[in-house]
């Protein structure tokens, strides 16, 4: 990368925006970060703040025509835990993704990389997926990724941007809302409450967050056209994950495993090949799995109790 | 149809819009149309006419409120002929259309039709293209439309709203943009000039532009949910398009085939299977080619010369 390169990170306060911000300022680019709320208070230093609602075509196009970034990482979308699948709030994102790289290319921008999801494939596909896996996303949120995807590839092309397209599979990490499944369980086991899960058989692709984090950053970084799969490319059972949890935490006896209904559609397995991010990309996660989930549940017994 | 349903159509004022305008009046409907010009001074009386730019969403977002349209007949595009294909255009028109959508279903809108395109299919399928042949848009302008009929049925299915997909194919008639092929031939006939063209051998389905209209209107008022293409069933090579109009002249003396160079990379043929149209929303058009290039012929003939 050159020196003066400018990126914008959209979606900067989100779980996987905030430590992106870090991993930019290391590797020396000039950051302008643009969220709806104001900067948390860790943000590092030097990161310009935006306050810019994104869905405001007016207000995004002002904040991108007097930018003029080189570079543009979008991972802002409506993310609520549980309802972002079917939320009506998935098309405003699409509308609001598609100009915004629409605008970025006009204004003279040069590389972008954006936030696509394990959802955009055939779950039913044989495992792991690669890139050029069969898609046939099953939920509102995954086809919304999808069409947006098929747009600003081809804008990529006629607006002569080069773009990459970073796949999310699953992900865990401090910060992360407590109503997603590693989070609710960490911070039960952190407050010394029962933690009742499904039997948890499914097979998932779990990433630390500050992994996937380092990894659009490497993927922005690099010249990789396209969609490349963020992930580890290890299956684990979720029941793995939660006995680990209260492996680590010593309380294996707050753990219900069983004790909610298992979803009778969620798919046996979803696991990512990663030998494009890896080979391609050159990125190689710094976070294992056992030392991630107990950073996590240490940050868990660290914060303030609420309740 | 129940008597009071309240349309809205957009691109009003276009090729295809403009014809629709009668057959809505024709069928009861109460007709608002929206286009960025005035009213044509023959649009047919009783239909309310406002201008709006539906790439403005504030301006979009006000008249959808406001009118609370039953039906919504989505037509207007970026239409630049020749330029469209790969004209950036295109990417706000796809998030203009999801944003149409979304808020026409929030503001109780039950059922909406759109335009798509023959340019979704994958052109190198086996002829003619059923609904269901294999969609590999080859085209920025096929790509955008593909991706955004991915998004709208998605959203009318979480939204609540009946969704029906018009795919065009290809079209003639009064009022064509002389840049357009028969539109190009006609008017030199009927001014007495040179009408050169290229070989012409490759096979296509021509509708006339009045039928494209009462296609979509009969699409609108049936509840035939998806795709559905809106074309003759019928391929005809251009060369047979250009003679005819010739013939119909008394003016083959003329026509220049071959003089213009083929495109190495346009396709033999471009058919519809019209089953659809046909045996489910029951529609039959009404010109017939040979009539349909007559009254284009006179058309042309009446129009005023400007040159």
């Amino acid at each position: 990368m050159t020196g003066a390169a400018r990126v914008l990170v959209t979606g900067a306060s989100g779980l996987v925006g905030r430590p992106t911000l870090n991993a930019l300022v290391e590797r020396g680019y000039e950051v302008h970060a643009v969220a709806r709320r104001s900067a948390p208070a860790d943000v590092p230093d030097g990161v310009a703040w935006h306050i810019v609602d994104l869905l405001d075509a007016g207000a995004r196009r002002a904040l991108i025509g007097s930018l003029r970034a080189s570079h543009l990482l979008h991972l802002a979308w409506h993310a609520e835990p549980g309802a972002f699948w079917t939320a009506r709030e998935n098309a405003p994102w699409v509308a609001a993704t598609i100009g915004l790289v629409d605008e970025f290319a006009t204004a003279g921008g040069a590389r972008a990389t954006l936030a696509g999801t394990c959802a955009e494939y055939d779950w039913s596909a044989s495992q792991p997926l690669a890139e050029d896996a069969p898609l046939a996303p099953a939920t509102y949120y995954g086809i919304c990724k999808d069409a947006t995807r098929r747009v600003v590839k081809a804008l990529a092309a006629v607006g002569g941007i080069s773009l990459s397209w970073g796949r999310i599979f699953f992900l865990y990490g401090p910060r992360e809302d407590p109503r997603r499944l590693v989070a609710s369980v960490a911070r039960a086991l952190a407050a010394g409450e029962r933690a009742p899960t499904s039997a948890g058989m499914q097979r998932r692709d779990f990433l630390h967050v500050d992994d996937v984090a380092g990894a659009f950053v490497a993927l922005l970084a690099s010249d990789v056209a396209g969609a490349v799969n963020i992930a580890s490319g290890t299956p684990v059972t979720v029941r793995s994950i939660v006995e680990q949890l209260a492996e680590c935490a010593g309380r294996r006896d707050l753990l219900d495993v069983g004790a909610l209904a298992s979803r009778p559609d969620d798919p046996d397995e979803i696991t990512a090949d990663v030998r494009r991010l890896r080979d391609e990309v050159g990125f190689a996660p710094a976070f294992a799995l056992p030392e991630g989930l107990a950073q996590t549940l240490r940050w868990w017994r660290d914060q303030p109790r609420v309740l």
